[in-house]
């Protein structure tokens, strides 16, 4: 009765819609923008400005504030699991509240909805039926605006988190690493790094270079645009120099 | 002086496209469609459908017929650089006799140009600059269209072939499988198969469940439809029961 979309926005250019993608905002009654407080106001105005461009009136946009995740703690897919318990808590809430039957509602998220992105889950744990809508993920931004590959011929590709590239090294020729808060390259001086943040906005930050030469540029570029801006999005594709 | 676009199209639905992508075929002067032989007439639809809707006049359409890989020798990374070289070749010609100075030219990439394709690595061996269009990859065509993510929390995700899936064996808990002309998942029991061929367009096809149970089904559809259309382009993702 409740039609529910998980929208893949892209990496942060407004072009990176699709076609797809723009006629499912214009097909949607109520937009669900869940908000992570102001230090990432730009995405909430980004998110504001592709509904006001593509959705069609009359549409309703219900925002709330994004739980916090307890960050303080090691046992970090507990804490996980945890928040995601909270936020489904307030996802069912605002659907049963807020989406009338026989409407549309919509999610919009960033990049790719099957990328290290929650959505999916935790509409998955409330037993909701949905569709998605595919999106450019970041790693697609990351290697277009490099002009580089993601694969080698017949090679494997290792899609990663920062937090198991420090806590098992390296496992491929060829890794992407996302989620990384600390600079998990660190000390990779075999490889050659590919780093990119904010992708596809205004203010996109491309390095690349053998890790041993820019990895102490990216480390000080990385933390003065997270303390000025207040967040960062980036990842990275690490490449052995000998392959 | 002659600008040179590589633009991912999608994994097969003409919706795939990007805002990015429809602005950068609004852009172009010179197509060129480099063909496979008849069997994969429906592609070369596809793709001149796009340029109709997309593409501003005047536009020229270069077409050729691509090189045949040697398909006869086991030595497949040699055979790749082979066919790459007479496809370099190919391309240096039709860039040099058919595109002016102030002219841009576009490659229409099926998916997104970084994953498992040569485009990029034969502009780069001609010493050609470009830039890159990201497109819907595949693969994230194919979680989409399952309902399901792409990644599990924090866990690794690795991108592989069927021929070193066949070789190696499974090498993690998340594996998404590409260029397989073997059903490689054959015999992986402890594993569920999200399979999708022709993602997007009118005939796709769609199965999964654990591999014990609709192996057999995948083998046999994937079979006929091959038989049936000529050719095949399918992808899956293997999920670890116990995980």
């Amino acid at each position: 009765m409740k039609r529910l979309l998980i929208i893949g926005i892209g990496a942060g250019d407004p072009d990176h819609l699709t076609l797809q993608a723009v006629k499912a905002i214009a097909a949607t009654n109520v937009f669900f923008l869940v908000e992570k407080g102001s230090a990432k106001d730009d995405l909430i105005q980004l998110r504001r400005g592709m509904i006001e461009t593509h959705a069609r009136e009359p549409y309703r946009i219900v925002s709330a504030i994004d739980p916090e995740r307890d960050r303080t703690t090691t046992a970090y897919t507990e804490a996980v699991e945890d928040w995601r318990n909270r936020r489904a808590t307030l996802y069912a809430q605002l659907i049963a509240d807020s989406l009338e039957d026989g409407e549309t509602g919509a999610f919009l998220v960033w990049g790719d909805p099957g990328v290290y992105d929650s959505t999916l889950a935790i509409l998955d744990s409330l037993d909701l039926s949905y569709e998605v809508i595919p999106g450019i993920s970041s790693i697609s931004a990351l290697t277009a605006r490099h002009g580089i590959s993601l694969t080698s011929v017949a090679k494997p590709l290792h899609l990663t988190t920062g937090r198991r590239l420090k806590e098992h090294g390296p496992t491929a020729d060829d890794m992407v690493v996302m989620l990384d808060a600390h600079c998990s390259f660190d000390g990779l001086d075999g490889y050659h790094i590919y780093w990119g943040a904010y992708l596809g906005t205004p203010d996109e930050l491309l390095i690349s270079g053998p890790v041993a030469e820019v990895g102490e540029r990216i480390k000080e570029v990385r933390a003065k645009a997270r303390a000025r801006k207040g967040w960062i999005m980036d990842t990275y594709l690490l490449r052995a120099l000998h392959s």
